[in-house]
């Protein structure tokens, strides 16, 4: 197949290393700036530079920027899309994003499938990007109303490239997780990082502090716009979060050894009923 | 020399297998139950299981129980060690325990010099102990007025099993540190697992979500302990870190990304200058 990567980022440029690395398609690197493009053909990350007008002769696109841009871009660019071809975009949030492009995909007469892969790193650009970055990860897919087939058709490249696993889901479900599993933690190493204390860390930290402030490393711009987009579900994981901290103040400042153990073995608890 | 290590479970484990791995100092194992002891003997993690007794041909004595027992098996036991040996804590505590063992070797003649490794992990028990644990950590020492040759006998004994850098402290900035570095983590995990997302998150998960609720898997008895002796610089810092969460709830709220932006910025900013 033909597959067209629009952004070769952290994301892109690992999805198109990982084509390269597992699979024989032919793969376009799309980019704004041109000696990203160039540094990836290069190092043969991509079999071709390509434009919008390279568009018609893809199968599948994979959208990598940011999550308005991957809909501006398709506004821009839709007409060249091959009828029936598929496009997948890969951004952290699905309701501000799907509805749009399986408008624009209706217009346009391709086939959108949202999908959104559960690999990153604190690090962004093509310089990150990794043909592994993807290995055992879980690829998060909403058909959105799009053909069986075209879903399997993405379930199978993504597990031919190494994810580990494909979730189904909808963009509504997805944003409600995603606010728990990724935005809350990005949330809470900046929170974390921000203490007077942090400066002066090295040497009374280990594990915990690290793994804690790891993602404070934010591009802070992609991640405003994703939490914004997914304002009352991370509100909420925010509020539910910010009051159970509150119960451990209030146990510590209480001095109650009692209620402060039974939080925190509530805490141990959940781990051990998960396997973790 | 003679080290006898009191309390076999991760940490004093981890000490035994290190000094075995890398020194050929003779190690007593001391432990309240007999079968880990005896675990230890067989594994060839320690050459000798002690007593109280054994206490006296000791030079140097590692204490790794909990706080308040260190404290507790020396007033029981101090008058079997040898005058002039050294005596450290683990303790991840350090303003409520070392000025009782100060006093304490002042009654029974040994040396005292406080310190605490800077490794763990969500395990517990002697099956979790490491050779390797320490490599590379920090070894906090608070020598509370220790002689400078006590404080050099471990600082290199401590160097000489792996840990990388020797971190000399009071008992005060040790513990205002550790309540940011370590202490502020383990209320963060638990809190943040009792979200009612927590339970459904495999499939929408990745390195976010591992790094933040891994030390979730709390000994909810120990760190309750370990908070309450620590309640003004723990609650100095969680007060702090509510403060910074509450900012960024307020920017979500109102849909501000300038100062949303900002805010995120912030963090990256210290992880950069950090190099992180």
């Amino acid at each position: 197949m033909n597959i067209a990567v629009i952004g070769l980022g952290i994301i892109g440029g690992s999805f198109c290393k990982a084509f390269k690395l597992h699979t024989d398609h032919h793969i376009i690197g799309i980019n704004r700036t041109p000696e990203t493009a160039k540094k990836a053909l290069e190092e043969g990350a991509i079999d071709e530079i390509g434009s919008a007008e390279s568009l018609e002769k893809a199968d599948v696109i994979f959208l990598c920027m940011y999550p308005q841009a991957c809909v501006d871009f398709i506004k821009e660019h839709g007409g060249s899309i091959k009828k029936g071809a598929i496009v997948t975009d890969s951004s952290g949030i699905k309701r501000a994003i799907c509805p749009q492009l399986e408008e624009l995909s209706r217009e346009f007469g391709f086939t959108f499938v949202g999908s959104h892969p559960m690999a990153g790193k604190e690090k962004n650009g093509f310089e990150a990007s990794e043909a592994r970055l993807y290995e055992g990860a879980s690829f998060i897919i909403t058909p959105c109303g799009a053909p069986r087939e075209a879903v399997e058709t993405l379930s199978q490249l993504a597990l031919s490239i190494g994810f580990g696993q494909i979730t189904l889901s909808t963009p509504e479900e997805h944003d409600r997780m995603i606010a728990f599993t990724s935005q809350l933690p990005h949330v809470l190493a900046c929170a974390y990082v921000l203490s007077p204390s942090c400066p002066n860390h090295k040497g009374f930290s280990a594990g915990s502090y690290r793994d804690v402030s790891r993602v404070a490393n934010i591009n802070a711009k992609l991640w405003s716009e994703l939490f914004l987009e997914n304002r009352e579900p991370l509100l909420e994981e925010l509020i539910i979060l910010a009051n159970n901290v509150k119960n451990i103040i209030d146990a510590v400042n209480a001095n109650d050894k009692k209620a402060l153990t039974a939080l925190l073995e509530q805490g141990h608890q959940v781990k051990q009923s998960l396997g973790e």
